[in-house]
């Protein structure tokens, strides 16, 4: 049968996968690795694929697709650069797979190809216009517009460094006031941080502890109660749906999905981000988009490479 | 000769032209308004026409193409509301205009008609993606995605107010720290004030008097040396840039196109406009788009207008 090689290279795992024509996972594997030099990297996917090949005998890999972080020239085939991957500039990652595992390929910034999974099988499924959002240490983007996976020149659906906060705290990025400076999973810890500082007790810090605190932990002790995960959360939900707005005003999208580990929060950050929203798409229309979970969850990078590659295959 | 008819309705005046197949304006016509009841607006559509035609007897009209500010669903011929025309609620505008005058007639919002005129026959000629800007007391926009007009689910393109300055000043939409409520006409002329209250001295400002400044004014004034101009005008243009960033980062255009009384203001207002638009795209790609003045000034919307009723036409 017939299957779609999806990898995605991030700053410190390598998935992969085999996928059906139809976007379905037939097998799935993550390796880590030291998110240092690309012929490393290439070297892991050749050992995935390896597996996945030797595991799933009754599937003819097709073609292979990779999402990979960073500013992916999809024409060129190159990765221009990569703040997860700081060893990387101007890899040509497109030809050194292609050579490594002896199949068509094309290559994809990472949010793309996820926004593209959850388009094809996913929560954006059957959408025209859609943005796909994932929160976790950085804020990525991918846009469906008119039924098509939307580049612009190469580089589009950098929604992470939208300005929301003209005077705001800088940026690793170099602006200031981003949007991933004030919703990415370290804005909802330091929120905790800061209320437990100014005097507010919380299940989640303990004195004395030093605690990792994730966004789900932090969603779940709101869930329960807790004021300052709520408050923490509320202030995070509140830059994201400004965010969020700003997107709704200037795509108008039929669906705006969610995913990554800060989304695993919930509603106590994703009802006051539509609340937000709302409330900043005032003179816009009164239908607003469905603000939805993700629902491909850690594979909706390898399935949207996937379904990319088999996309670019010629049809002959 | 074949022509259309392009119409644009603002809050004080409506305009009418006559266009060539190619965009080229055959005759252009202006009439105050009271911007009450969309059956004046229509009588007023019927004057200009009766105008153009008799003037141009030579021209054979076959499809009108309305431009008009608010949010227009073009899909269902009605404009659902208006800041600008406030008696405005769901007003059947396509129907009225057709019967009017007996056209095959089609309807827009202002600012993607005036977007449309600039791609097919002004400054974002050639261009596959282009963001179309108007600061003027509002500011519009329209994009040109993939060489054709994008309207999202309809409402898209309102640049004016995504969300720049989280807890900045209200906005009249609800809102607060909308671009527009920082970067229009008022804004520049605020600011102005603002500095000279504060004890600068400018050209543009003499005690006592009650002057009606215009970004024009402002931008000449910066021009030749004056100093709360220029602190006015680099002020507003932070702001913009950081929307026109946005812009960059979520669509990544080959061009922004701006037009609108503000952007008289020229080089003044541009120049950190386009300073501050790198400063917050340092993540994106090392070529940015470049940011010109429109070419069809105040024809740009009654051009667009018609090319898109033109396009509307069956080609039968």
């Amino acid at each position: 049968m017939k299957a779609y090689l999806g990898i995605d290279i991030g700053g410190t795992n390598i998935k992969a996968a085999l996928v059906s024509s139809e976007g379905a996972v037939v097998d799935f594997r993550s390796m880590p690795w030291s998110g240092r030099a690309a012929v490393d990297a290439v070297d892991v996917v050749s050992t995935l694929t390896q597996n996945l090949t030797s595991a799933n005998e009754g599937h003819e890999i097709v073609a292979c697709g990779v999402g990979s972080a960073g500013l992916v020239d999809t024409a060129a085939g190159v990765v221009r650069l990569s703040p997860n991957l700081p060893e990387w500039r101007d890899v040509e990652l497109q030809r050194m797979v292609a050579e490594a595992l002896g199949l068509p390929t094309s290559i994809e910034n990472d949010a793309n190809a996820a926004a593209y999974g959850e388009f094809v099988a996913g929560a954006a499924r059957g959408a025209t216009n859609a943005v796909v959002l994932t929160l976790g240490t950085g804020i990525g983007g991918g846009l469906i517009l008119e039924g098509k996976l939307y580049r612009g020149g190469g580089f589009a659906g950098e929604i992470g460094h939208m300005t929301v906060d003209l005077d705001g705290d800088p940026c690793p990025c170099g602006s200031a006031g981003c949007l991933e400076r004030l919703a990415n999973a370290e804005a909802v810890v330091r929120n905790v941080h800061r209320l437990v500082e100014g005097g507010q007790k919380s299940v989640l810090v303990t004195t004395g502890a030093t605690t990792v605190l994730t966004a789900k932990e932090v969603g779940e002790a709101a869930a329960a109660g807790d004021a300052v995960a709520t408050e923490a959360l509320e202030e995070t939900g509140r830059a994201l749906g400004a965010g969020l707005a700003n997107l709704v005003l200037i795509l108008d999208p039929d669906v705006i999905v969610i995913g990554g580990g800060v989304a695993a929060a919930g509603e106590p950050l994703m009802a006051p981000a539509r609340d937000e929203m709302a409330r900043r798409c005032y003179c816009s229309r009164a239908a607003l988009p469905p603000v939805v979970p993700a629902e491909l969850g850690s594979t909706a990078g390898v399935v949207g490479a996937a379904l990319l590659a088999r996309d670019e295959l010629p049809s002959a």
